[in-house]
């Protein structure tokens, strides 16, 4: 079959939207028409050249929501009509790290998928007879894609695809990242690094949890307003200060330090100072961003000696089949806010527009509605 | 009254063997009698000058166990005659920390006790007139001393003093690593770096909580042997090999990497080692080791974004007045051992042979019995 594409033929270009040649689903898999895909720093990242395994010519864009169309020999738990939610994590139940029941990474996949290839070592999509590349799993930068049947996530029916994809990255790892691995608990006081998107879905999966003091931090003043809205209590824009100043700040706002905090930039002089700035004897300090290749986190082995916890999650800690559609939930059910996140709709002519605005900072979340 | 003590003067030189006034005990302290005591690496450290914070000149010795003597006003947990093992990280039951549950890291005396003082902001040593100072609230290098009551666990009175001391330090902060900080569940993967007394320590807490694979780690193909007595499963000589072989060596050895991983050898560059080779997913890295002055320890984010926690203990996550008697019991129950751990015993005039002995590596545990 024939589906329409945003296609990254080489780094550091803007994408062309085409007509690919998709095959159907083999066995295992399915054949999902995307109503909707949001475009997430990660996507900028890879399409900027800045992953080095970044593979070319790439369908991109791994955060979106649709309709399963056909499913190929095999598959059981998902049957056309379902809408689902694409997981760059799968969940296959039966991997050594799924039966552990303590990690989300799934390796089910993991080989195949790092080389942008279906299970089976090969790609569903191509161009003029050329190869292109899935990405991440998930390739939503395309009206139809193939995903393997672990890595779709069956949603309910009346969840809007143009707000419900973002669920597919950015409000599952923001809000997981509390919920599932933090496990914040009422009372806690949380400090978050960075107020874009994730950020703010760190926030609100704050507010949830029933944290006490909910401090952002950012060197841009237009955030403070955002991180209210999703329930931020404190604001400190640290532009300009020390390390020793901005954690002398937390400290006092969080009388003695965060229980946990969250880095949301991406940046490893950032990730340093919400570990410091993390309680003496049990805070927590979770990486969520992405850092620049090549960059390290560096600390005194005695922050962590005197009792502070450094770790990192990946899409929230949550597991894509069980978790996504209860955060789906907890969307449709009003505790957790997406609509006000979607800050600009686009076409797929218009996805470029879309990296453009993030590249500018004028974006909270742009989604391409099909 | 006088005591016997050895008194370190300046950093870099020799103790010597004097004759101190002591105070007695004032409201809310105890005098102790000093038993036995061990020599640890901190007192070294301190010695050496390597630690910034050192104060001179004091009584250094901070594992040791002895009897009470005399109890100031409004002592009411021990009395004269009970035997008690110092606690350089007292248990007062009321601040912030000790309420929260979540942490051994009493902060009731720190301001004084960093200062080398009692709670009140006075020391209780002096000689010829001239104050010397307090030692990690503990200086059981001397005959008698003072502690605070908080600063002191009774334990059973059957337990001999030369062994029952290093509960005191060593003991406790290896086996409370595996048992209290990580909390090592039957059939985890364990690997150690470093095989000198905590190492050991560590290991033989592996296999008390019924750990699978306890892997040893050390340059000094020596220790081999002194691993095995303990439980160690297997042994990895890592003299010249690269970080990345040691770590491939070591997933192969786990099938996987280690659940968790403890650092013993205080060297920044073991600490990375120790990190990158636990589980992706959930595998969890405990320094222990006091580092040197100045020294960072450093790791990709992505290390921690996969899965990897990065943690630290001090003296093994155990409360001094709750699970020091309970340590003492599994030592008695023959549940750890002990005594050939203790390689060299000393008299208090020997005291600066244990620490040739321990700067040669010759020693395990070098124990002055008074």
């Amino acid at each position: 079959m024939k589906t329409r594409a945003a296609v990254a033929f080489e780094a550091k270009q803007p994408l062309e939207i085409v007509e690919l040649d998709l095959e159907g689903p083999k066995a295992g898999e399915v054949l999902v028409e995307i109503m909707a895909t949001g475009i997430c720093h990660t996507d900028a990242y890879t399409l900027d050249g800045l992953d080095s395994e970044g593979i070319f010519p790439s369908v991109l864009g791994h955060e979106g929501a649709g309709v399963v169309r056909e499913v190929g020999a095999g598959v059981t738990s998902v049957k056309p009509g379902d809408h689902v939610i694409p997981l760059y994590t799968p969940e296959c139940g039966k991997c050594k790290t799924c039966l552990s029941g303590k990690s989300n990474l799934c390796t089910a996949i993991r080989a195949t998928q790092g080389k942008g290839l279906m299970p089976d070592g090969t790609s569903r999509f191509s161009y003029k007879g050329q190869t292109i590349y899935h990405y991440m799993g998930c390739s939503t930068f395309s009206n139809f894609t193939v995903l393997p049947e672990i890595a779709v996530a069956k949603i309910r029916e009346d969840a809007p695809f143009k707000t419900s994809c973002y669920i597919g990255c950015g409000v599952t790892t923001g809000v997981g990242a509390v919920t599932k691995t933090a496990q914040v608990q009422p009372g806690d006081n949380v400090v978050v690094f960075g107020l874009g998107g994730i950020g703010l879905n760190v926030i609100q999966g704050a507010k949830m949890a029933g944290a006490n003091v909910i401090l952002g931090i950012d060197i841009n003043p237009e955030r403070e307003e955002w991180g209210k809205q999703f329930g931020m209590t404190h604001f400190l824009n640290t532009k300009g200060m020390s390390r020793e100043d901005t954690i002398a700040k937390i400290v006092e706002i969080t009388d003695g330090g965060a229980d946990f905090s969250f880095d949301a930039t991406g940046n490893t002089e950032v990730m340093r100072t919400a570990l410091e700035c993390c309680h003496r004897g049990w805070g927590t300090s979770i990486i969520i961003g992405v850092a620049e290749a090549g960059k390290e986190i560096s600390t005194r082995p005695f922050q962590l000696v005197t009792g502070r916890n450094w770790r990192g999650t990946a899409f929230g800690g949550a597991k894509g089949r069980t978790d996504v559609p209860v955060i789906v939930d907890m969307y449709m059910d009003g505790k957790i806010k997406i609509d006000p996140m979607i800050t600009h709709t686009l076409t797929l002519e218009e996805i470029n527009k879309g990296f453009d605005l993030m590249h500018a900072g004028e974006s909270i979340r742009s989604v391409v509605v099909y």
